[in-house]
C-alpha cells in the first residue's frame, strides 16, 4: 500500500502538502522537486528582511525553533526527499512519470502514483525597454531578496522607483525608505494604491501615512520605458522621468501552469490550475494549490485566484490529507489581507466597492469611524471601516479597514472574514458579538456600529457623502454650498470664522432651538467629528421638514485621513 | 400614531433603547426612568477609573465627543426625558400605568403605551457577619466607584481584599496593586480564577501575570466573616485572616427581575426576566434586556444569562427598532468575554472544558502555544488557546486564548465568537481564513493550528497530556517517567543533566537514527518547546511501533506559563 508520491515546487503549498502527507503515511515515499536552490521559505518575510526587520537570510528559511529546512532538514525531520535545482520539464500522465532535468544538464524519468503541482508563481515583468537592466529587480524568491538587501546594504541606492502599488509594492517600498532612507518613489498605473482590493479613499489613508514617511506616489502613471547603460538610472513614464538606481517591479504575479497546460490538464478561467474540493486537477492522480492554482472565490462563487501565503499553507495540508485517502475540503477564498504601511495597516476581506460593481453587484458601500477600544480608554486610536454590500439583498460582500492599531484593524477584518463565506446579511454584523472590555472593544463595537450605519443607509435614514463626494463640492466652490458644523462651538467655530460663506456651526444639541438658522436654500452638508452628531441632526432636520443634506460618513476625521486640508 | 414609552432604568440598555427609538419615531415621546442620580455611564469603566486611566469619573458619563451624558443630553440631543431619583414600584399591566415613587418621597402613576425593562442587576453580597461595615464596597455603580477612589486616592487603603475572582474581581485588583500600590490580595471559593470561563491551566496563566505584578491569590477558600470596628479591619476565611482596610465584594451580580415578576411576567430558570427572540416579556407591550433578562446560550441552546455591557447595547437598540414596530431579532449569545490583567490578556468565547462537561457534553480540549505573528517578525508574544470540542461530533463549543498581545488574543477569539452560534465542526477553523502578513499573522495562522491539533488528537495520531497531567506525573517522583525531550541539544541537554534518571534529550530530527536510545519500558512523555516536535516525535515513534508516549500539548512554554518550575 505503500505509495511513490512526487511533488512539484518545495515553497509553500509543496512542502506542507508532503510533510503533512508523510505524517499520514510515514511507510509512503515522498519527493519534492524544485529548480531553485531554496525550499521551504518565507517569501512573504522578503520585505521584512530587506528592511532589517529580519537580519538573516535564513531567517526565513527557519522553524520557529530555529532548524533551518534545508535537504538535511527534509530527510531527518520528515523523511522526505529533496531535490533541488532540477527542474520537472514534463508531465507524462499515462505511464505516470515525470521527466526531470538537473542544473548538470543530466535528466530522468520518474515514477509516481500520485503527483501535486506546486509550481507557484512568477512575477510579471512589464514588456517595455530596459525591463532586463541590472538593477531592475521583482522581490519574488530569496536570489532577489539577497541582491536587493546586497544592494541597499552597501549604500549603493539612493533613489529606489517601485513599480506597482499593490501589497508587495508597498511593503517594498516602505522597505526601502524606512530603515535605509532610500529616496523611494511607486508609480502606479491605476489612479490609487491596492487598487482593486479597497475604495479610493481607504488607498489615500494608506498613501498618506506612507508620504509622511517619505515615499512619494506618481499615480496614474505608466511606465513605459527603463533607461540607463551599465544598469538602470531613469525610469519613464507617460508624465516625468524619475531617477533610480534601484528598480523594483511588483507588477504582479502569473500562475506557472505551463506544465499542467501542457500535460492536458484543465486550465481555468483565471488562467491557473482548475482543481476540485478536493483541490484535485482534472486528473485523479494529480492534485495542485497554491500559487499556481485556482479556487472559487467564496463571495462572489465565481473562480478566483488568490496568490497567498495562508492559501497555499492550508491547502498543502488538505491535499496532504487527501493524498492519503482522506476527503478533506478547501472551498475556496474570500480573500483576506493585510498590509503594514509604517505605523499603520490597511485590510480587508472579500470586495472592495469597485471590484463588487465589476462583479456585477447593485453594490453600495457606507465608512464609519470609530476609536478602536473603549473611548475613555487611554490607548486608543482611530478605526475607519468601510462595508460593502449588495443593496438589494443586504448581503456583505466586503469589508475593509484602516487604523494606526493594525492588529486591532485585523481583528475586525478577521471577524467577517470568517463569516463571510456564509453570505451573512447587515444584520448578522449588527449583532456580531464581540468580546467587550474597554481595553480592547467598544460595547458598541466599531463593527457592530459598521453595520448599523449600512442598515441605516438602506433604510433612507443615513444619507451619507464620502469624502470624495465632499471634496468635489468643496472644491467647485459652488455658492449654493453649505457645511453645517454640528460639533460643540469649541470645535466648529473657527472653522465658521474661516469660511463665513459656507459654514455655519450649530451644535447638534442646540439645532432644534436654533432651527431657524438653518438655511433652506442651500446644499447642505451635515459635518461632525465621526459622523454620529451629523447622522442625528439629519434625522432632527428630517423632523422639522428639512430632507435634502447629506451627512458626511465619517466626519471629519475621514476627511482629514483622506488628506482634505480645511 | 405618536406613542408614549416608558423606560426603566437608564444604565446600557435602557438609554440604547431609548434613543434607538426617537430615531426611528422622533414623533413619540420617551421617558426614562431611573432611581440613581446617574444615567448612561460606563460601568465597564469602574475599573479602569479606579486605576487611574481614567482621570475623571465624568469621563465615564460622557460621549467620545466629550459631552455629559446628563438630563440636559437627553432632553437636547435626543428628546428624551430622563427622570433620575425615581423608583418604579409597580407595573400596573391592566391599565398599562406604572407607580413611581420620587427621593423626596412624592409618587405618581405614569401611562405607557410600551415599557422597557431595563432594571438590570445588583452585585451579590455574600451572606456573612461584617458585609455591612464600612469599607466594604461592591463595584458596580459610578457610587461605588468614587468611594473607592477617594479612598485610594487619599491613601487610607493599604492593604486591600478583593472577594472573588472573575473579571470585575480581577480588574478591580489589578486597579488597586497596579498605579496605587496597595498590597491587594484575592480570594475566591473555587479553586481557579475565572471559574466557568477557562480551564484552570489558562487560569493559572493570568494568576501568575497577576502575582508577577504583586496581587495574592487565596483560592478555594471560603470568606466566612469580616471584622472590624468602625470599618473592616480583617477579612476571615475558612483557612486564614488577612488584613484589610477595603474589601470589594465581586462575587457575582443578580438580576432585577423583582418588578417583573411581581407584574406576573415570566421568569426564566435562570432567574432573569424571560423574553423572546425579539426581547418581548410574556406581555407583548412589554420589552426586557441587559442585566435583567434572560436570553439564549446559541452553544448550549439553553436559557443563558450574560450580564454585559455589550449585550446591553445591542439588545437596547434591538428593542428600539421593535418599539417602532420593527421585527429586529436578538437570536441570544455565545458569551464572549475578554480582561486585561496588567500585561496579559485572558479571552474566550462558548464553554469552557469544565462548561462544556457540566453542560452535558462529552467534550474534550486541546491546548496549542504558537507565536501570534510570523516567528521571524521582531515584534512577537506567545499565544495560548485552548479548543473545546464535542467528541463524537466534532462541534467547537468553545474557545480561550491568552497571551501578551491582548489585541492579538482578542482577535482571535473573536473570529471564534462570529461564528459559534453556527455550531461550526473543528475542519471550519482548520480553514478559518485570516489575513496574514509577518506583522500580524502566521501564514498557518494558530487559530489553524488548534483546530489541527483538535483533529489530531480526536482521530488519535496526537495523544496529548496538559501541563496539569505532566505535573502530576512529575511530583509523583514514579520511578518509570521518563521525559523524552526533542528539542535541539542547546535546550534539551541541560535539562538532561540536571534530572539524568528521568531526562533524555533526542532531538526529533535524530530519533530515527538514535531509535534505540529509546527506553521502552518507561512511561514516555515527549517535550519539545511548544508541542510541534513531540506531536511528530509521536508519529515517528508510532511508526517504529512505540505506542504509549504522549506529548505535553503547548510543550514546555506551556509549562512554564503555568507555573511549572522545572
Ligand atoms: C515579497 C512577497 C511578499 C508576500 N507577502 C505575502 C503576505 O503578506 N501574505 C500572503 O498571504 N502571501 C504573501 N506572499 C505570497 C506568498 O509568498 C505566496 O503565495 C506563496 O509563496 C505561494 O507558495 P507556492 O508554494 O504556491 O508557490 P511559490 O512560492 O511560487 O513556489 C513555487 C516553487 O515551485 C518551483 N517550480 C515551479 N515550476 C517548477 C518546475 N517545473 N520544476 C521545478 N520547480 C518548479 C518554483 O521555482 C518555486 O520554488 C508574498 C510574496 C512575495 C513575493
Ligand atoms: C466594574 C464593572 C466592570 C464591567 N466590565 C464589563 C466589561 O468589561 N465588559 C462587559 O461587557 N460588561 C462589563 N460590565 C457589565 C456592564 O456594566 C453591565 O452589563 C451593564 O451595565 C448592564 O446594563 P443594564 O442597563 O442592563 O443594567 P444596569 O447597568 O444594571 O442598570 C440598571 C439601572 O436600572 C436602575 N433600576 C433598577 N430597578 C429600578 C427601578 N425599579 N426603578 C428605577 N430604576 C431602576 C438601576 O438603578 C440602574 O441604574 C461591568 C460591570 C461592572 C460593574
Ligand atoms: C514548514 C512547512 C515545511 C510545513 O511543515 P509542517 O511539518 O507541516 O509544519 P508545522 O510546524 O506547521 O506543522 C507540523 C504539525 O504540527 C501541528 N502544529 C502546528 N502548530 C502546532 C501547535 N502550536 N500546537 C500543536 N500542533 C501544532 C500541525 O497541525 C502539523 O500537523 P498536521 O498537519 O498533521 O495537523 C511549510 O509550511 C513551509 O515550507 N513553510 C514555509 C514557507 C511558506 O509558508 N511560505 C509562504 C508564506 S511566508
Ligand atoms: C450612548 C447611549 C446613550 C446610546 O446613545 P446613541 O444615540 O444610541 O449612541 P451612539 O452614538 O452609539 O449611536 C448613535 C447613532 O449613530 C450611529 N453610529 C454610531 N457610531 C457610528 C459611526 N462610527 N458611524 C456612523 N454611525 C454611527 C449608531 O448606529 C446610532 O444610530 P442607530 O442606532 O439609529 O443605528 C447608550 O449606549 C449609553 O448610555 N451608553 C453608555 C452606557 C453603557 O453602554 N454602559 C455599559 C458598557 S460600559
Ligand atoms: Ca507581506
Ligand atoms: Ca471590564
Amino acid at each position: 500500500m505503500a505509495q511513490n508520491v512526487i511533488i512539484v515546487g518545495g515553497v509553500a503549498l509543496g512542502s506542507k502538502a508532503a510533510c503533512r502527507f508523510k505524517r499520514l503515511e510515514p511507510g509512503s515515499r515522498v519527493t519534492i522537486i524544485d529548480q531553485d536552490r531554496f525550499v521551504s521559505y518565507g517569501g512573504c518575510g522578503i520585505p521584512f528582511y530587506v528592511s532589517g526587520d529580519v537580519s538573516d537570510v535564513n531567517d526565513l528559511r527557519k522553524t520557529s525553533f530555529h532548524m533551518l529546512r534545508d535537504e538535511a532538514f527534509f530527510k531527518n525531520c520528515k523523511d522526505i526527499e529533496v531535490l533541488t535545482r532540477t527542474r520537472v520539464e514534463r508531465i507524462d500522465r499515462e505511464n505516470r512519470q515525470i521527466h526531470i532535468l538537473r542544473e548538470d544538464g543530466s535528466t530522468d524519468a520518474l515514477p509516481y502514483d500520485q503527483l501535486v503541482l506546486g509550481t507557484g508563481s512568477r512575477p510579471r515583468r512589464l514588456p517595455i525597454p530596459g525591463a532586463d537592466l541590472p538593477m531592475v529587480h521583482t522581490a519574488s524568491n530569496l536570489n532577489d531578496a539577497q541582491a536587493i538587501k546586497e544592494l541597499v546594504t552597501n549604500g549603493k541606492v539612493e533613489r529606489a522607483v517601485v513599480i506597482g502599488g499593490g501589497f508587495i509594492g508597498l511593503e517594498m517600498a516602505e522597505a526601502l525608505a524606512d530603515m535605509w532612507e532610500v529616496e523611494t518613489s511607486i508609480v502606479e498605473y491605476t489612479r490609487q494604491i491596492m487598487p482593486g482590493f479597497v475604495s479610493s479613499m481607504f488607498a489615500r489613508m494608506a498613501q498618506r501615512e506612507m508620504e509622511k514617511n517619505g515615499v512619494r506616489f506618481y499615480l496614474g502613471e505608466q511606465v513605459q520605458a527603463l533607461e540607463g547603460a551599465d544598469s538602470v538610472k531613469t525610469v519613464v513614464t507617460d508624465k516625468r522621468r524619475l531617477d533610480a538606481d534601484l528598480v523594483v517591479m511588483a507588477v504582479g504575479v502569473t500562475p506557472n501552469m505551463e506544465l499542467a497546460r501542457d500535460a492536458g490538464l484543465t486550465i481555468g478561467p483565471t488562467g491557473a490550475i482548475a482543481v476540485d474540493e478536493h483541490l484535485r486537477t482534472s486528473d485523479p492522480a494529480i492534485y495542485a494549490g497554491g500559487d499556481c492554482a485556482e479556487i472559487r472565490n467564496l463571495v462572489t462563487d465565481q473562480p478566483g485566484y488568490f496568490p497567498l501565503g495562508s492559501m497555499a499553507n492550508r491547502q498543502g495540508r488538505v491535499i496532504g490529507t487527501n493524498l492519503a485517502g482522506g476527503k478533506a475540503l478547501f472551498k475556496g477564498a474570500v480573500g483576506a489581507f493585510a498590509v503594514k504601511t509604517f505605523d499603520a495597516a490597511l485590510a480587508g476581506a472579500g470586495l472592495s466597492i469597485e471590484s463588487a460593481r465589476k462583479a456585477g453587484y447593485d453594490a453600495v458601500s457606507v465608512q464609519a469611524a470609530q476609536l478602536d477600544r473603549a473611548h475613555f480608554y487611554p490607548k486608543k486610536s482611530m478605526l475607519h471601516l468601510e462595508l460593502v454590500v449588495d443593496r438589494h439583498s443586504r448581503r456583505i460582500l466586503g469589508v475593509q479597514g484602516f487604523g494606526k492599531d493594525g492588529d486591532a484593524v485585523v481583528g475586525r477584518i478577521n471577524a467577517v472574514a470568517a463569516i463571510l463565506e456564509d453570505h451573512p446579511t447587515i444584520d448578522r454584523l449588527s449583532n456580531v458579538e464581540l468580546a467587550y472590555s474597554p481595553p480592547f472593544s467598544s460595547a458598541m463595537d466599531a463593527l457592530n456600529a459598521l453595520a448599523n450605519a449600512a442598515e441605516n443607509m438602506l433604510d433612507g435614514r443615513f444619507q451619507p457623502i464620502d469624502a470624495e463626494g465632499f471634496a468635489q463640492k468643496w472644491s467647485q466652490g459652488n455658492g449654493d454650498l453649505m457645511i453645517l458644523d454640528c460639533r460643540a462651538r469649541q470645535d466648529g467655530e473657527a472653522f465658521a470664522e474661516k469660511y463665513p460663506e459656507r459654514w455655519i456651526n450649530i451644535p447638534q444639541d442646540e439645532l432644534r432651538q436654533r432651527f431657524g438658522e438653518v438655511p433652506r436654500d442651500k446644499d447642505l452638508i451635515l459635518l461632525c467629528n465621526t459622523g454620529v452628531r451629523s447622522y442625528e441632526a439629519q434625522l432632527n432636520l428630517r423632523e422639522l421638514g428639512v430632507e435634502n443634506p447629506v451627512s458626511v460618513q465619517g466626519g471629519i476625521v475621514t476627511l482629514k485621513e483622506c488628506g482634505l486640508d480645511l
